[in-house]
């Protein structure tokens, strides 16, 4: 038996039609490269992107087409997130801290047709542009600017539009987005977006115990936009009305602690090494800015719980989430069940640290050699998840089995467990875990555990080839400004809380770990910076490792 | 171009799942008929519900097979929202307030082969059973009570399945609920929703700006489940895994204090005249109940200022919302922009008294003689809604063309106003207009000033036929216990709101106002008790009439 109600379909552009009616006064704040700020509204915004829309269709866009940007974070890049999907196009994100080679191969790949490229990042297109493709390319300038000599400027291309559009019929099924894995390993893989997966997200990360996100929110999304939409937050802001501030190309702590002061920022999201840079300046400086209580979405990579606790101090509040590019990304959301308000902080802590419950209508499980491990908080598994808006295949490609299960299930690659609760931990990347004498070893665990020191800035853990246990690991340490320490002590730091097989052998001191564009480490790197290690002696080796 | 994302249909089961999995310590509290509390988790109604979908199977159940339920709000009805929809059958919700007559016919068009009824409601029940055409009638008695003889037990039809379900694949165009218009003029009508409207509809009002329901809160909706599922309140409550509380039959506002003190209530929903009598009962004693600070949604009819005033004062925010049967219900919620947290303490309280703002994903406008209406506060159009949770035709019935408008948006019957901000402000249904020497009158506006009064209960304005003006307004008043007043005073009282032509020339004090089921005024039982009015003399009658 059918339903009576009302096939509308989940589409993108009704969400900034009502933004405009509702909320045509709620900014969008955004800092151009030079600094300055700039400011609009959801009504001009509308305007300017149903004129987009209105172009791209006149200068030839047939329904499917992609359109690339690479953008910072800004208000031009909210408009191509609909304008682009209003005229029946498809939104391709060009992540800007990929390698050109890497740029060239994804540009192409997608096969775009249009890019919109901020002026500050030509020289980074200048480097591929040969290779590129694109039938137009157009230069989003500093307001009042126009581009160099040779370029099409972005504000010309709108201003052949008149901002009427006639809407193009739109499925739910088709295409909005296109985004590449960061591909860590092997080829860069693209997920494309439906509006109906993006519409469905953007409802369920709008829920209280996800982002919560009312239009009484001011949002700053520091995660790029050129990587899983921001996780979905314009969308969700623009949805609900919420205020957006837009951070542009200025990404360092001061910068981003100015907007959220002036801006009075209450929600706000990114990765770890952000929020360290963050921590850093306030530690240094507590009473220089006045902010807002603010609940910080942490993703990405897994945050300390140290961390954690030191924003608690300074009065904010961090989530933790988990996803990746294949799920939209939003796809578990560490909130403390209520039956935990009375229960040792320590607990509360060590739940807040893991990436946390799933959220309404995903999906997890965990599955080991045997099948599917139980929710006991101690069996691993590799992380599989299915929902509305978790990637069934990739774009263009086949459906590569070691990619998703026999039943459809999206294999994640993450080793994780389930605890009875349903708060899912993540242990590693099944790539990264380092098997010593036949026992697994979690480097995350140990990577937490070692950022806790207060001389620690950021610690990375890898396996190197050892002759008697076949690997050992080794910990990589960047030191916080002004911290001192040594393996000795740091080791002493976190044997409380590991059998001694566990304790890395040796540490080396470094300035920097190479990270993905994403902000996570790259493990292969540094692995490369350490293919061997000398074992020789006593000194750092331990002698109760199986 | 297709996106590349999972194709998982939006059904109701998972929810229950996923409270079961990751809330199942959370309580659905139950008032029985005899005053005791009944407690259960989402744990065990997970595993009743499944028990009940299994039951139905093996009793011969096939897909799109309606249940009814003639129930009053406890934990076997959410049972019943999960299970029946779980064995792929539609929840058909039967409205124990109609007459017998009203009832028989609603439950013969409906079409169930299964009953699931209150003992207490056995009396209703046998009033029309010789009429009614069920295969199975099971009888839900208070926990350790047995049926009457001659009955079958709902707790022996539950014993007879294991609860280890066999899902049934499920579409989410599938019915999954069956609710009939409360039928004020002509034949009731059936609205079938489905798993995808119910879905969404959850997700919506789950987000802040609406209901805002995470799993910190405790839900108790007075709303009847008899009546557009509590207003999909029990979905919502099991999605996030918040605590239900529900009151069984006893509706008085000394049993609902007591519910809302000792289970720690922070969200309620229902009609103005429950909040009435909530009030009453607070003004008389305030220091009674220690309640926590609630959120009450108000819906189904207007409620005056005078009302959300008095509520503020008790230290509770009354938030006003509109839907229909037709609606699913909630396309409006009454929230504050923020750009009007400094507007007058007036102002904000005449906002807050509209039916506030299209939720997401659902549009409005209004249609007057000259086509669509301008959003400029004053000028009046007959309603239409359109969205994924809105009806576009009645079960079994052609499209009316009286409900549905040519490009398929469905026509409310209410007038109303939309001011350029987005807030809906109904005047009337279309025939409660009064319409006076050729000017239209709004009854609602009216009313909603006299309950302003502090001796009015309620008060319910209709027009009455007048010699010269065509129509004239009388006001049928209902004094509060204890309240004094006269025809004059209440005219003086709310004299200064409108132009003169608009008051009531003549005021009837009645001691009760007829009903709907709903709980709205049934006006046309009203004109029915005053078909006339002597108009002889001056007294009463207003000169300054158009």
């Amino acid at each position: 038996m059918l339903g009576t109600m009302m096939d509308v379909p989940l589409t993108i552009p009704p969400l900034l039609d009502r933004a405009a009616r509702l909320f045509p006064w709620r900014e969008i704040v955004s800092r151009n490269a030079d600094r300055s700020i700039h400011r609009t509204t959801y009504a001009d915004l509308r305007r300017r992107a149903w004129a987009l829309a209105q172009a791209l269709v006149r200068s030839g866009l047939r329904p499917g087409d992609r359109v690339a940007t690479l953008m910072w974070n800004h208000s031009v890049h909210v408009e191509a997130y609909f304008g682009v999907p209003a005229a029946a196009g498809v939104v391709h994100t060009l992540n800007l801290r990929l390698h050109p080679d890497q740029l060239a191969w994804i540009a192409e790949d997608g096969g775009a047709r249009w890019l919109l490229v901020d002026e500050t990042l030509l020289p980074l297109y200048e480097k591929w542009r040969d290779r590129a493709r694109f039938d137009r390319v157009l230069v989003v300038s500093s307001p009042g600017q126009r581009p160099p000599v040779g370029y099409e400027s972005y504000e010309d291309f709108l201003a052949t539009a008149s901002g009427q559009l006639e809407p193009p019929l739109l499925h739910e099924l088709d295409a909005c987005g296109l985004c590449y894995t960061s591909g860590t390993t092997g080829e860069p893989k693209g997920v494309a977006y439906t509006h109906r997966s993006t519409v469905l997200h953007c409802l369920t990360i709008a829920t209280p115990d996800v982002c919560g996100i009312g239009h009484r929110e001011t949002l700053l999304p520091v995660v790029p936009m050129f990587h899983v939409n921001a996780w979905g937050l314009p969308y969700a802001a623009v949805m609900t009305g919420a205020k957006l501030v837009l951070p542009g190309p200025h990404l360092d702590p001061v910068s981003l602690l100015e907007l959220f002061e002036t801006e009075r920022v209450t929600l706000t999201a990114g990765v770890p090494s952000i929020w360290m840079g963050i921590l850093d300046a306030l530690d240094r400086a507590p009473a220089r800015w006045k902010l807002q209580r603010m609940r910080m979405i942490v993703g990405g990579s897994a945050a300390p719980e140290s961390m954690i606790r030191a924003f608690d101090r300074h009065g904010h509040d961090m989530i933790h989430a988990w996803g990746m590019t294949e799920t939209s990304p939003v796809g578990t959301m560490s909130r403390l069940a209520i039956d935990l308000d009375d229960a040792p902080d320590d607990e509360r802590l060590r739940l807040r640290a893991t990436q946390g419950l799933p959220v309404p209508l995903v999906d997890v499980r965990i599955v080991g050699d045997d099948g599917e491990a139980p929710w006991d908080g101690a069996s691993l598994g590799e992380l599989h998840v299915r929902g509305p808006w978790v990637a069934s295949s990739y774009y263009k490609g086949a459906r590569d089995p070691d990619r998703f299960a026999g039943d459809g299930w999206l294999r994640t690659g993450d080793v994780a467990a389930i605890d009875p609760r349903g708060y899912v931990k993540l242990a590693d990347r099944t790539r990264d875990l380092i098997k010593s004498g036949g026992e697994w070893i979690s480097s995350v665990d140990l990577e937490n555990a070692l950022m806790g020191h207060p001389a620690v800035r950021e610690a990375c853990v890898v396996a190197v080839p050892h002759p008697k246990w076949g690997e050992r690991p080794l910990a990589v340490v960047v030191l916080r400004d002004g911290g001192q320490t040594t393996a000795g002590e740091l080791r002493a730091h976190i044997a409380p809380r590991f059998v001694s097989f566990w304790l890395p052998d040796a540490f080396a001191f470094v300035s920097e770990i190479p990270k993905t564009s994403a902000g996570k480490f790259l493990k292969s790197a540094v692995r490369k910076q350490f293919p061997s290690w000398s074992w020789g002696g006593t000194s750092g080796v331990n002698d109760d490792a199986p």
